[in-house]
């Protein structure tokens, strides 16, 4: 690591001198993923002059590697010859995220610089849906014949290890590109030699649809422990693999989109600080003009009490307290319930259970909540016994309240298909806000007999 | 998968008939990761009976992907021979994560079962903190020696690969157990054989120190896309591996830690459905009543305006609105900026970038929000004028104090090296409600003259 330092130290001083052809010399001396980290940070002319100075089979592993900005700056600017070499060299799956990424007109320039055969199987990926296995597959992989031997596969191999994305998971098909079987690297290098693939392989693959949902494919990757999986269509074809390195790419980026829907937020495609001002706003616009409105019915109801709290003014200073604690308590118990069906240890059928281990959880927390407002308000407002029982008690059965909407609506929305995270904080805030102040008024009426 | 259908269902109907030798037999036609989901699914006494019927060598790899409750009554009702087995053919990092979970009087069988030398390095990883890399790291990797050529270490391999976690990395020390060099399997399958591994190797190892907490660990595999990545004692000297299917059990963990401190909670050791209700209230408690507390405060801030709503009432009616929107509008900024340092893409120079970002968010929301609020009131309350300039006023002041408060808070914990995710929606929920009601009450003075 200090070597590294060391040499980011060099370049920096290269680059303030200008000396840029000894800089991308230097530049070698780093990996792939730290050079498109280093150009990332510089200015765009900078980052152009370098980049056409790297080595032809360095600068399409750095360029998959860098922003998109980059990219398309990248792109921009260089020949239909050079962009030819990058785009043979990219991965499939990389070449297919950049293409999703540039502008209509860069496109055109990229398939245009692009062999007849890369932009056929280009134009293929692009079918796929978003988020779908067939999206984020890559077409470069081992695939070997079941009649093959052991020292045939591991000469197939070596001949084929460069174009693929990984060799230590080789697919077994039979002449029609049907998945038969999956053999490792590390079977082929212990086994005895003298055996051939059908009786080596495992003809138990575990393999994803091209159809389906990137969040499955992770789930799988996840259970089984997979380096690589491969992706077949309808007949069972073999026409790629997800590697576990773009699943965790995946896993990261499902990770923020749930945590985003948990805060009322339209998902976003790219980073924080590369997205315009008005895409933020848009993201946000909808839920918050949606949870306002439902507060405003809140709001509503509580004219009903005009004449309660005109008399008793004391009542209305504890609607925060009232409508933040129910909103907290509700948002625990939702976020818990939300994570536990994603990460699969809670299925819909378990609804009684988590409910009444939420009632029981939420028994324990009223009574602790109550407590605590019973002494301080006993404390505070010594004789107010009416008034202290009305927040004691309404505190008790917003928890209550709060903890059974924030477990079953969750588990509700999975069972009407409905993703679950959408039904976090915000919207279990906003209906607990609204039954909790529902609860406090009418129990307000009843004990102090408004 | 539907070939594992039919399995499955043969099995139930074995099961309904107690044919237990026979299901024991076909139970091995699944992998370790089916079996162990098959048995959590059994009463404890099928599983006890089923698992001793399972041939040696797989019943400690599926012990290791079962769940810590049958795991421990497996450890309580088996032989020390039996448990020997079992714990000698365990993956080190394994062996240590179930004597993590095991009630200490378990803990004490399985060590004594154990042989010395595996109690020995048990005791040493016992050591490590808590997601330190050394605490998640594994024994079983393979360690070349620079002098050896293709030939030699592919030998090596070949005679160690049943005993390593993964062949596919393979680590180059010299005498003194230094970390000198990485080649993968690909590099040794492809080159010359007659090549030497300190001609082959990569020199440019990244490493993780064993004190190096999990989270960085887990952005150094995201970030160069490894497979696994060897662990250095401060001498550099190579302790054990990390390899991409734990490091992806990490990822899923952090975010779910994450997850659970933004919505005010502490986070969980074990799955929903197994944790005790005591566990799940005492996880919920402090943060519950901390927040409360805070909302008391701002509860008694109101009762400065007791007057003013006893003669406005209406007033009361928009406070659900008012402190909702603040806290959706602060939490949405709160937890873009959380998630965007968590991987990567903020950091905390960009304050002043992300605040004025904000700022020009806020702005807009605030003028869709207090627009629609302009219109609502204008039609429901009109020549009311004083009380709707209030309301709008203070809902475009709030939307701009919540985000701004949501976007600078994290960055400041993150600062004085508090996690950024207790900075979540609930405790700036919190502070806006604070915030909100008090510019709410002081614009109504001002312009309604209370």
């Amino acid at each position: 690591m200090e070597e590294k330092d060391q040499i980011l130290e060099e370049l920096n001083d290269l680059l303030e001198q200008k000396k840029y052809k000894i800089l991308a010399a230097q530049l070698q001396e780093l990996n792939e993923f730290d050079i498109a980290a280093y150009l990332d940070e510089l200015t765009p002319e900078q980052v152009l002059v370098l980049f056409r100075m790297l080595p032809k089979d360095l600068s399409a592993d750095v360029f998959s590697e860098m922003g998109i900005d980059n990219q398309t700056r990248i792109v921009e600017s260089i020949s239909a010859a050079e962009l030819n070499d990058i785009v043979e060299n990219l991965a499939m799956d990389d070449a297919v995220d950049m293409i999703e990424e540039l502008p209509a007109n860069l496109v055109k320039k990229v398939l245009q610089s692009a062999t007849a055969d890369t932009r056929k199987i280009i134009n293929q990926y692009l079918k796929y849906p978003d988020n779908s296995a067939g999206s984020i597959m890559t077409a470069e992989y081992i695939a070997l014949k079941k009649w093959m031997s052991v020292p045939q596969a591991l000469k197939y191999i070596r001949e084929h290890a460069v174009d693929s994305e990984t060799i230590y998971t080789c697919y077994v098909t039979n002449y029609q590109r049907e998945l038969e079987g999956v053999v490792t690297l590390k079977d082929l290098v212990i086994s005895d030699p003298d055996k051939g693939l059908e009786e080596l392989m495992d003809d138990n693959v575990i393999s994803a649809y091209t159809m389906e949902d990137q969040e499955m494919v992770a789930q799988t990757f996840n259970k089984y422990d997979l380096l690589a999986l491969p992706v077949v269509d309808l007949e069972n074809r073999v026409v790629g693999i997800i590697t576990v390195d773009d699943m965790v790419d995946v896993m990261e980026q499902e990770a923020t989109e749930d945590i985003e829907k948990m805060a009322a937020l339209s998902p976003s495609e790219k980073p924080y600080l590369s997205t315009s001002v008005f895409t933020l706003a848009k993201n946000r616009i909808f839920w918050l003009l949606f949870l306002m409105i439902s507060s405003m019915l809140t709001g509503h109801l509580l004219t009903k009490y005009e004449d309660a709290f005109a008399v008793v003014p004391l009542l209305v200073t504890f609607i925060p307290m009232m409508t933040g604690t129910g909103g907290n308590a509700g948002s625990q118990s939702a976020t818990l319930v939300i994570r536990g069906m994603t990460v699969g240890d809670i299925k819909t059928g378990d609804f009684l259970k988590v409910w009444w281990k939420e009632i029981r959880v939420a028994f324990l927390c009223g009574v602790v909540l109550a407590g605590v407002n019973f002494i301080r308000l006993s404390l505070q407002y010594p004789g107010k016994t009416m008034i202290i029982l009305t927040v004691v008690l309404s505190m008790f059965g917003t928890i209550i309240i709060a903890k059974s909407i924030g477990c079953l609506l969750p588990i509700v929305a999975k069972l009407i298909h409905v993703d679950p995270a959408i039904m976090a904080s915000p919207l279990i805030s906003t209906i607990v806000d609204c039954l909790s102040l529902l609860l406090y008024f009418q129990v307000a009426c009843v004990l102090i007999g408004l």
